[in-house]
C-alpha cells in the first residue's frame, strides 16, 4: 500500500531542507491526484524496486523555490533555471529518496533506487502510468509551493 | 557498456512505430550528449534496472510527431497535447522498453523495468544525474524529429 510511503518521503524531505538549506517546509495535506493541474518549474524523477512493488516519486519544483535553495545551498544568487539549478534539484531528489529509502528498510521495506531523470521547462506537468493511484503531496515555504507525487503499484 | 543497448532500443522503437502506426522513421547518429539542448513537448522516462547495471531511458516527442502518432495509433485528431497523447506516449514508451528489454534479455543482459514517468511541456528539456554518460539518439520522421536519451551507469 503506497499510504506506507507518505510518512516516510515526508520526513526525509522535511528533514533534507531543513538540514541542508534551514528550509522550514509546511506539508499539506495529502491527496489521490484526479487531474494533471500541478504544475512546476523542474522535475526530478525516481524509481524504486522492490520484491513487493515499484513505483515511482517525482519531486516538482516551481522556480521561486529551486532558485532559494540554490541561494541557501549552493550559495549562488541564480535569474533563472540553468543547469546549476537543475542539478541541485537532482541532489534534494536523491537525498530526499535516499532518506526515505532508509527509513522504509527499517521498516522491512526493501528497495533499489533508480537514478534520478531531471526535466526543466516552465509549467510542466508530471504523469504516472499505472493502474495505481497517485499520491500528491503539497508543500508549502516561505517562497512558494512545491510538490511531491507518490505512485505505486 | 551502454552502446550495447543502443541498437536493441532502435532496432525496438523502429519496429513498434512501424508495426503499431506505419510510420517511417530514419534514425540520425547516436552521440554522446554534451548541452542540455534538445527540447521537446512529451517525455516518456523508464527506468532498467539489472545486476550488472541500471539506467534510465527516455523518449522525447515533438508536438507534431506524437499528434501524428495519435492520429495512427487512436484514430483521433487532436489540435494539442492533451491526456489522451500524453498516455499515448507513455504507452509506445513502455512497448519500445519492453521490445529492447526482450532482445537485451536474449542477449543474456536481464533487467526490471519501472513504470513510466510522463511530463508534458512545450520545449522541456531531460537531463540525466549519472556518473555516466547520455547517449543521445536523433529521429526524423515526415513530421518532425524526435530522440531517445540513454543513460547507463
Amino acid at each position: 500500500m503506497q499510504v506506507n510511503y507518505i510518512n516516510p518521503v515526508l520526513d526525509s524531505l522535511v528533514n533534507v531542507l531543513g538540514t541542508m538549506a534551514a528550509m522550514k517546509v509546511r506539508p499539506g495535506k495529502p491527496s489521490i491526484k484526479t487531474e494533471q493541474s500541478a504544475r512546476g518549474d523542474v522535475t526530478g524523477v525516481m524509481s524504486m524496486f522492490g520484491p513487493a512493488a515499484r513505483g515511482s516519486i517525482a519531486i516538482t519544483f516551481t522556480a521561486p523555490v529551486i532558485l532559494e535553495l540554490a541561494q541557501r545551498m549552493l550559495r549562488e544568487t541564480y535569474p533563472g533555471i540553468n543547469e546549476m539549478v537543475v542539478d541541485l534539484a537532482g541532489e534534494i531528489t536523491n537525498m530526499v529518496i535516499g532518506g526515505a529509502k532508509a527509513k522504509l528498510e527499517e521498516q522491512g521495506h526493501k528497495f533499489d533506487m533508480s537514478l534520478p531523470t531531471l526535466v526543466a521547462g516552465a509549467n510542466h506537468i508530471v504523469m504516472h502510468k499505472t493502474q495505481g493511484k497517485t499520491v500528491i503531496m503539497p508543500f508549502e515555504t516561505d517562497y512558494g509551493s512545491f510538490f511531491v507525487e507518490l505512485c505505486f503499484e
